[in-house]
């Protein structure tokens, strides 16, 4: 299997577990796995001293000649190369059928199934970062003030991540208020929050290499009642979908569950995305808890559990913890705190 | 053409050049041009409210199934479809082959040569974020002090970029202090800065959907003398690059110049990257000021200028600008000035 890097942003956080590397950029940048278990590593001049901080047989190149040159005399003789079909680029795949006039194989599949259940030591990144977005999620009541805009929040957020420890966020950070907020991805804007308005903040820092995923929404003043409403239903979706995320479960079940406590109350239809998603190095990975999904919960994944309510023009209430599976049960990784929900304003 | 988004971080700025959009993540997106200039946006329900900002005629999708129907619709008939094969995934390109049956082509170098030469509004953008990094560069002897870490470093550049109206990170901070910064993609540690070393910083602002990337070396204390003496060939050197950056130019006149300048020194050998890089939307796309490049300057492209001399065990020295190419020369959008490059300790 080849894990190649292209340009930033489009570099596979895969090169980074499989060489154990805590630093660099790579780009342009191979690891290669044979099947006898051995690791090659092709980088360039830019990042030569810190490759050999990592695993695996490293072999520098000074230009696209002697890369080209390397991979073949790594590859030669394969017949079939495994890769990441939606983490290399077209353009470094054709590069490497041209360079070996080896048949391509995707094997993400194959791979997600490995990298979905987490050992002791990825477990304690991710516990890290999760408590450093649990600690930043308990002071966005005292962030939240008059005037502050959807920028600035989120400002406020990623530097409070980066001062507790954080290597930085885990995605773009959504801070998103009133009718914003009834956009899922929201991106911030200048617009500046007013009493009665939802908070939505949805972030997640890495620790390491690994991520944390958190969404809190908070009220600034007294809201709608049926954001009220709203909200109840929500936090007992979020309930209902944990009670089904278990070793051995159908990572759908927690979807399902989740949706017909929706779908159940005034707010039937609102719940526009899945219930949640693995995370590790990608703060997207498998499994998935989709009402689609064929995945199976396993002791040791990372998922997401993060339902929400839309209300366009109106606003929308996401919470979402990050969520460990156990053998009997789950446990939230994330802490949530419901005397968080609302900021009294003067 | 069709413009692919896959999951973060695997997004395609080319997405937001055509659709102009200013905010979204638009993962599993995506935006199609016909040859009479029309423009589909195909986008999931998470976006919908996002994508009827921005241009297209936007077809929003519930599942899976309805995306390829969707697709399909648009691309019928088309015999062959352009794509970007640096930031395409692999396995995008695979479904888009399989739901068409049409042969793919590569058009990055196309659109490449298009995205280059940029127009007055994005200059403009590009000069406010380079206005907002080099306000940042000139705090940086500030923020140096006793028992600073390179991660601290770089969280305080960070935290500046954003306090000062940029939009996010256009690439990872590097501080990289002593030893480490003869590494050019060193990735902050917890590394305390001792009196003597070298602290090297190299950091870029988004602005709007623009990049902006400068580089600058201080010495906190007084350095070995040959980091003093690498400081003046790497400037003599930037400056001897910049005198080959005009409109007609040949992109690798700036790096045959300022590489002749250090391997004329005792410093020989030790610029072991290229010259410069176009930035935009993305931190790297074309031209590129390498020894080997084939690119022609044009005005309005806006490429960086960075040598550097590179130590092991030492240190590393590297200053870079980003510049504008005018009709006659270039005009630097960062600001230098050398008063910032040393720190007196006590």
């Amino acid at each position: 299997m080849i894990v190649a890097n292209g340009t930033s942003p489009f570099l596979d956080p895969m090169f980074w577990y499989v060489t154990e590397q805590t630093s660099g950029t790579f780009e342009g940048s191979f690891a290669i796995v044979s099947k006898d278990g051995s690791l090659d590593v092709v980088t360039g001049t830019l990042e030569a001293t810190a490759a050999k901080k990592g695993k695996g047989n490293v072999h520098i190149y000074q230009t696209r000649d002697e890369r080209s040159q390397i991979l073949m005399d790594i590859l030669k003789g394969c017949g079939r190369i495994g890769i990441r079909g939606p983490s290399i680029t077209y353009g470094v795949s054709e590069h490497i059928k041209k360079l070996t006039g080896a048949e391509l194989v995707d094997v993400s599949e194959n791979v997600s199934k490995v990298i979905m259940v987490k050992d002791a030591d990825e477990i304690s990144e991710i516990r890290k970062a999760c408590s450093i977005s649990s600690d930043v999620a308990s002071r966005i009541p005292d962030m939240l003030r008059n005037d502050i805009t959807e920028k600035e929040m989120a400002f406020r957020i990623d530097s409070s991540l980066r001062e507790l420890g954080g290597d930085g966020n885990s995605f773009e950070t959504i801070a998103a208020f009133g009718g914003n907020s009834a956009e899922p991805h929201h991106r911030p804007t200048e617009y500046m929050i007013k009493k009665g308005d939802t908070a939505l903040c949805d972030f997640g820092t890495k620790y390491g290499m690994y991520c944390s995923d958190l969404t809190r929404t908070v009220f600034f003043g007294e809201p709608k009642a049926t954001l009220r409403r709203a909200y109840q239903v929500v936090l007992k979706a979020k309930e209902a979908g944990m009670n089904e995320m278990y070793d051995g479960a159908p990572a759908k079940n927690a979807d399902i569950a989740a949706r017909n406590v929706i779908d159940e109350s005034e707010f039937k239809g609102m719940f526009i995305h899945s219930f949640g998603h693995g995370l590790g190095m990608n703060i997207h990975e498998g499994p998935w808890a989709s009402k689609t999904s064929e995945d199976t919960l396993k002791k040791g994944m990372v998922v997401s559990a993060e339902p929400g309510i839309y209300m366009p023009g109106v606003g929308g209430i996401r919470i979402e913890d990050t969520v460990l599976i156990t053998k009997n049960g789950c446990e939230a990784l994330t802490e949530f705190d419901e005397s968080y929900t609302i900021v009294f304003t003067r």
